[in-house]
């Protein structure tokens, strides 16, 4: 790996910003990777309130930054500042909700089965099960989310929380960004007296310096999320190496919107300003990006297509985050408007420059659709393509054909779901969130979030990015056979000093042993 | 695929069996799975009460098949009428904890986030979480539990109760075997009135039929129990895939046992005594057979090595399951005898034939074991290593050179523990299950146990094959945004019909809401 310098550029103006940054060499990289190793075995054994004041800190120091952090962001992302701020929040919010699941505890999911010894014909043994953390993990930063997907997104929150150390590989269009987060982490680390190497920071551009840190041995799972080459390339890597290991790569998706005969004879134009805002939301540029509407040949179809033409039309052009992923959005727009049979619907303001994206939606038949797989890949911006769906057979049709998404987004009336009850059966089974009259964008952080699904949104359906089960990821099982109580984690003892939720003898209970 | 006829082999004899048996055809497989796909959407949708009779009944059909499926099997196996019986029992008991576990219904992780109108800065939707089945799953017939980890084993237990339908490739050894269960199976569908397709046979010896199984696009998970050649071979398979399937593979492992001084001093004999009893247990054909032993030169060694030479040269040969394990075991038997610096310790009785085995157990020191990898290799059947460490230090380094096994035993007195409590620390990583003064063969089925590890334990370390957990592997998180009552499963009603646990708002209740 030759060592490469690189800057970063200012989507709005097109020039390089302040700030050197280096391609990490391969020493760089395993030491990083041997520091967040060596620090594994102390950081693991941090008891759940040491856990999570180091999550709230790390939280405090990221909002220490102040304007700081938001202005770098901007001037790297081209995201408005309004929009950083709420990132920001949520940023921190994240971290703080599992700072309460770990302070809570019953995460572990600590079971005891205790020994019966005079069972026939064998006796049984004391056997006590809890989930521990993985390993050294790899979380890539976001594109497109600097701050809530990046340094101290949700997978480093999540990883962190359930005892891994976090090797963060910084996105390379926002260095800066990374670079102060990723100071607010470590000044969290030194505040709480968290074991050195529990984070570990590196930049790069080069493919090799991702490569590397997936393939070292050391590491016990990978976080990202970006686009499916890359994601892909990832998950080869991962399994391509002497140890497997999981790949939780969040690739993006298309989130089908259906739209019911009800609802749209009730409020087709409302259902077009909806979709318009929430494609054009962040200029296209999110993991649940409405991309693609059924549209039955009912009552109110013409004041939709009406109302999502004029909002469209209203739409000015948008800076994207880079360079590269405005040529990528040029050249999926080309492709679909070179596709037989797709026309244009709409499209906003023209775009000028290099970063600039003008907002293009489309329009075709279920059966162009059907024929024609390539309609139903990501085009990561503002774009969309209305299918117009003629019978409820061909609505039925394409939610079959689908393939994973993260969502699918339904609008009908009460008649309506009732009646079309077994399109929910059909996207059940095709994405990892159904949402009724609403829009996709926007992800809330809780308890019950799925941000996740099928391949080829997710390398790993049985799992989610957002949401407080996203801790899942980064653990695994262990049982303690006959252990004596002074050698069992503090979750399995008899007398549940932590005060957790425990599953003894097949029944939850929060009670001793 | 030609179409080629087999015969089950007797062990004991050598001699065919009567049953002609078929590879089955391409087109058998794709119309076996597709039945599996249609039936999917009417079983996942079976209320808990409806699956647990099924289950129940699935294991009161192996019972009806009373003495016929004993002898078949034995005549199958060369595995003993008691073991059998053993086996048979464990295996209903399975089923009937998994009916308990469906039953009960909490295993759903219902989770519900109530909608929050009022908040600021935007208000929250009702979200409400929980898991649903992956889709048709395929199971592979393990050769050495022909009944608890084949047809109706674990797998197949947990992947029904989750709501999966199940294809199994019976293992090529005991289609008898596999045939007179998958007819009690089948029985079990139409007498509870499940889905036809919910179950699904395969039979056949060539590795295309289980590669035709593997890369069906309907299939949407695996599980396996066997070679690690095998294992990694169905998981290359499922990541070619043009949607990669999670593979749950659980590939054998050399279990470690350590001994500490304290317990070497007090009762060197008897932990000999109950070694070699482990290991030859079953003809040490158990996933968890004890192959590598850790014993340090402290007072007491002399006692176990001689007990270990005793009990071992007491030992009869064995029938092992098929001429091919038997032929892998002196293969096996010959590399250890091979190796520089490894010794002979104590021989069983001379195996004859082509299926006998004769137990054999090697000695070496510490420094070599960590010089040779392979050693650590599984060598499936009757055989152990024991290794010689010096000191504390010795043995620690050992258990740190391990790479990823099931099991893994300490033998120690109360003051050992605490002295090595570092062994855990390094061990907790290495396994899936952790034993104090017993043996690891003998799995508990029950709510606690890991039946798993790192690779090349496993190709799925997040997971565990035996004990109620396993119903994990075949399920996946969904969440539903602000669906009407109506519409959501009955998990995740408003009034809790079905009585489970859930999280609220973050806290665990069988309250309504």
């Amino acid at each position: 790996m030759s060592s490469t310098t690189f800057q970063a550029v200012n989507p709005t103006t097109g020039e390089s910003l302040p700030g050197q940054f280096t391609d990490a060499s391969l020493s760089e990289i395993n030491q990083t990777v041997e520091n967040a190793a060596m620090a594994f075995e102390a950081y693991r054994h941090t008891g759940p309130a040491a856990r999570a004041e180091f999550l709230e800190r790390i939280a405090a120091e990221i909002e220490a930054l102040g304007d700081e952090l938001l202005e770098r962001c901007h001037q790297e992302t081209g995201l408005p500042m309004g929009r950083l701020q709420g990132e920001r929040g949520r940023t921190a919010n994240q971290l703080r909700l599992f700072a309460k699941v770990v302070r809570e505890g019953s995460w572990v999911d600590a079971r005891i089965d205790p020994a019966q010894p005079d069972r026939q014909p064998l006796p049984r043994a004391d056997i006590r099960h809890m989930q521990i953390a993985l390993g050294p993990v790899v979380v890539f930063g976001a594109s497109n989310f600097p701050l809530a997907f990046s340094t101290a997104g949700g997978d480093t929150a999540a990883a962190l929380a359930a005892g891994c150390p976090v090797v963060v590989k910084g996105h390379p269009a926002h260095p800066g960004t990374h670079s102060l987060v990723a100071g607010a982490i470590l000044k969290a680390i030194e505040a709480t007296g968290m074991p050195e190497g529990t984070f570990g920071s590196v930049q790069g551009r080069a493919i090799e310096v991702g490569k590397a840190l997936v393939m070292h041995p050391q590491i016990k799972a990978v976080g990202f999320t970006g686009s499916f080459r890359g994601g892909t390339a990832i998950f080869e890597y991962a399994n391509s190496r002497p140890e497997p290991i999981p790949v939780f790569a969040e690739m993006g998706s298309t989130n089908p919107v259906f739209i019911l005969p009800g609802a749209l004879k009730e409020r087709g134009a409302a259902i077009a300003d909806g979709l318009a805002a929430s494609l054009n939301l962040g200029v296209g540029q999110f993991c649940t990006n409405p991309g693609l509407s059924f549209l039955p040949d009912e009552p109110g179809k013409d004041a939709f297509l009406q109302t999502l033409e004029e909002r469209i039309g209203e739409t000015g052009a948008g800076t994207m985050l880079t360079a590269g992923i405005k040529a990528a959005y040029d050249k999926g727009i080309e492709r679909l408007a070179g596709t037989d049979s797709v026309r244009n619907l709409a499209g906003g303001a023209a775009a000028k420059g290099d970063f600039q994206a003008q907002t293009a939606v489309f329009r075709t038949t279920t059966e162009v659709f059907l024929a024609e797989e390539s309609l139903e890949e990501e085009v990561f911006g503002p774009s969309g393509i209305v299918v117009e769906s003629g019978s409820r057979e061909q609505l039925l049709a394409s939610a079959r054909r689908l393939k994973g998404h993260l969502t699918a987004t339904v609008h009908g009336t009460e008649a309506d779901l009732i009646e079309y009850r077994e399109l929910f059966d059909i996207l059940e089974k095709k994405v990892g969130r159904i949402i009724v009259n609403g829009f996709p964008t926007g992800v809330e952080v809780c308890h019950s979030m799925v941000h996740g699904g099928p391949y080829p949104a997710t390398t790993a359906t049985q799992s989610t990015s957002v949401g407080t089960t996203a801790i899942r990821r980064f653990v695994r099982p262990v049982c303690y056979q006959d252990l004596p109580q002074a050698l069992l984690p503090d979750a399995l003892k008899d007398n549940n000093p932590l005060g957790i939720w425990r599953l003894v003898d097949g029944q939850f209970t929060q009670a001793a042993l």
